[in-house]
């Protein structure tokens, strides 16, 4: 086992009940001992679910299936499984699904359509339906007893810690919660990778809308993080919406209540989002990149990826060698425009190279003792226009290599 | 300093003269002590020069400056010295180069845009012109006294080996001769990555034509390696080709003759681009990638590289892990078009998936004794069409972390 991660949050948030959610879970012993590796989410009827995947073009038939659950517009429930992601396993693990998905929706009363399916784990290998349909009874009378914290644990897998988040606000004089729990440590990288998170809300939001806001905020959230560049097959974002929350249901995207909303869900999303990369596997640094002054947004996020992607980048951090070098490597690396002479970089704050060399009265100092602490503020003004990105990433350190090549995971 | 690297090859291989061809080498004590770190390559009137460089946007000085020379048409010499890559440096790095530029080119009795420029080594530090210019004598002296095998040597920077190699072959019923030496072990990636490379021929060959040859074969060649997915500022492949042999001029890229020249140059370039892999920070297995049945040659090079820089594929077979499940997963990431149900990989020549599963009969024992070798082949059919491609990649070890983490490079 892995000790926990030397940047883990001091704990897991208290969470409020969301009205006409409950959630429970269940130990299958499929392929973890003596803890819950299976996770039941049920909304009320009158409930609207969002999503977003995975983009690669291997995804799992779990999040082929959730996607067309999707998108019928008849979402009521999610099943999740940590330990097997089920994933690139044929017909026989699309049997595997239907068999088991038909018999908890018959018992939780909802068409077969309306239950997604989400699995998390080793790729390649047919799960066994058996292990989780001998939860169904137990797992079903336990809906409305469990928290959110059991939850968050019941999905994690190479996680060190349970990842979760909470937000209250006002929305047109109605109090309205989001609560949100993710796992994710591995194959992490935009687009989503290795990472399922389950948000509930009680606000009252027409499903494309819904649907419209999920998407904007994951791609400045969950998409704007990278471990280590690699996509995973399975990844999931649901949202729920209850609509019990007595205010006016939100229809356009645009207004007013809509903003409201979206700027507490990309709060809280990107607070989950940072803590699975607190979590990546080995990080033993937390590194904000944000970059300015790009010709787009997009390209802006493109050099931000390159530099939160490199290898040489994050070895250097892992040594906490302020090498500005190969930040500049990344930079000229990534495809977007970009200029020598006009590249602005800071480290800690602190001012380490500006018209095309070193910046004059750089000081090793004050950087060094920015380097040996445990979060890194990398900023990079290309100079050329107003695009501008934020992502966050790890170091690349022993511990990843362990954790990834010194056994079968 | 670093062992010599596992995978290297048994020796330097011999390497003749090239007729009008002369190399000579010193030591100007700038960064490395005992050994010699400049390098003097001067071709006879009459020869031509083409040129690859890195696609950086960040590129170095020298890059620019070599760029601007091949256009010219005028190229007869090329400097390189190693431990410095005068890369954002400014206009004192460009100031540097021009002293030392002007004076040698005088001394050559050359024009200075004649004069090609090539550093390697660390980025953001200028580069000071003395120590060059206090060899320039000596260096000019021993023109034509230095082999190939001694210039390889002094281009080395975190290289634990010399890299060569030379072709022989007949043209229209004439010998020509090919001979070539490279640079690099880290920031490799597509698009040259921190490698420099010198090709020299005494073939005959107009100089538009040469430039074709040549940029076709680094496709194929430099083009397709990747050690860390880090492209550096300062990649130059350098060929020049004398016309000392006696044949007719090739004046067209797509005759018999040129093909001929084609073919034994992407041999050569292919012999040394692997060389660099198999010295590649930490490496420890040296992986050959070959993705077949993609909808273009483009896609299959796209995938096969998704494979090549994936962490978790390399970390896996630094481990001798046979996981095919992260193959899948950076097949799905690559963004070429893919079917997880027509996808068939093979490990060292061994069926491990197909139709969307692992392969039937699938048996672990041979796998893990390949897994176990030096030499690991991957190959991919994705079945959708007829594009294929192959790039060469080393594991992802400790090693390397140490060699880019544990200290500043």
């Amino acid at each position: 086992m892995t000790d926990i991660s030397p940047l883990a949050p001091a704990g897991f948030p208290d969470m409020p009940v969301i009205a006409g959610l409950s959630l429970a879970t269940a130990a299958t012993g499929m392929r973890y001992k003596g803890r819950d590796d299976l996770m039941l989410l049920l909304a009320e009827e009158g409930a609207v679910f969002a999503g977003c995947f995975t983009t690669s073009q291997t995804a799992s038939a779990p999040v082929h299936l959730s996607r067309r659950g999707i998108a019928s517009g008849q979402a009521r429930a999610v099943i999740t499984n940590a330990g097997n992601a089920n994933a690139f396993t044929g017909s026989r693990g699309e049997e595997a699904i239907h068999t088991y998905r038909t018999l908890f929706a018959d018992a939780l009363n909802i068409a077969p359509e309306s239950l997604l399916i989400a699995s998390t784990g080793v790729i390649g290998e047919v799960l066994q339906a058996d292990f989780i349909l001998k939860m169904k009874d137990e797992i079903i009378q336990k809906l409305g007893r469990c928290s959110w914290h059991q939850a968050a644990e019941a999905i994690r897998t190479t996680d060190t810690f349970a990842k979760g988040a909470t937000t209250r606000f006002a929305l047109a004089g109605t109090h309205i919660t989001i609560n949100g729990i993710a796992k994710g440590s591995g194959m992490i990288a935009p687009d989503m990778a290795t990472m399922l998170a389950y948000i509930g809300t009680d606000a009252s939001i027409r499903q494309d809308c819904l649907q419209i806001l999920l998407s904007r905020a994951t791609e400045k959230s969950f998409n704007a993080i990278t471990v280590d560049s690699d996509t995973s097959t399975s990844d999931s974002v649901y949202l729920a919406a209850t609509g019990q929350a007595k205010h006016t249901p939100i229809t356009d995207p645009d207004s007013t209540e809509a903003t409201v909303f979206y700027n507490a869900l990309l709060g809280l999303l990107t607070d989950l989002a940072r803590q699975i990369v607190r979590d990546g596997e080995g990080a033993s640094k937390f590194i904000t990149i944000t970059v300015t002054g790009a010709q787009s947004d997009k390209d802006a996020k493109k050099i931000a990826l390159s530099i939160g992607n490199s290898p040489l980048v994050k070895t250097a951090i892992a040594g906490e060698d302020a090498n500005w070098g190969r930040i500049v490597m990344a930079v000229g690396k990534s495809g977007a425009p970009a200029d020598r002479d006009t590249l602005q970089i800071k480290i800690g704050g602190y001012l380490v190279a500006e018209n095309g060399a070193a910046a004059k009265g750089y000081e090793e100092g004050p950087i060094a003792r920015h380097m040996q602490g445990q979060e890194i503020d990398i900023e990079v003004d290309i100079g050329l226009g107003d695009g501008m990105a934020t992502i966050w990433t790890c170091d690349l350190t022993h511990g990843y290599i362990s954790i990834n090549g010194d056994y079968r995971s």
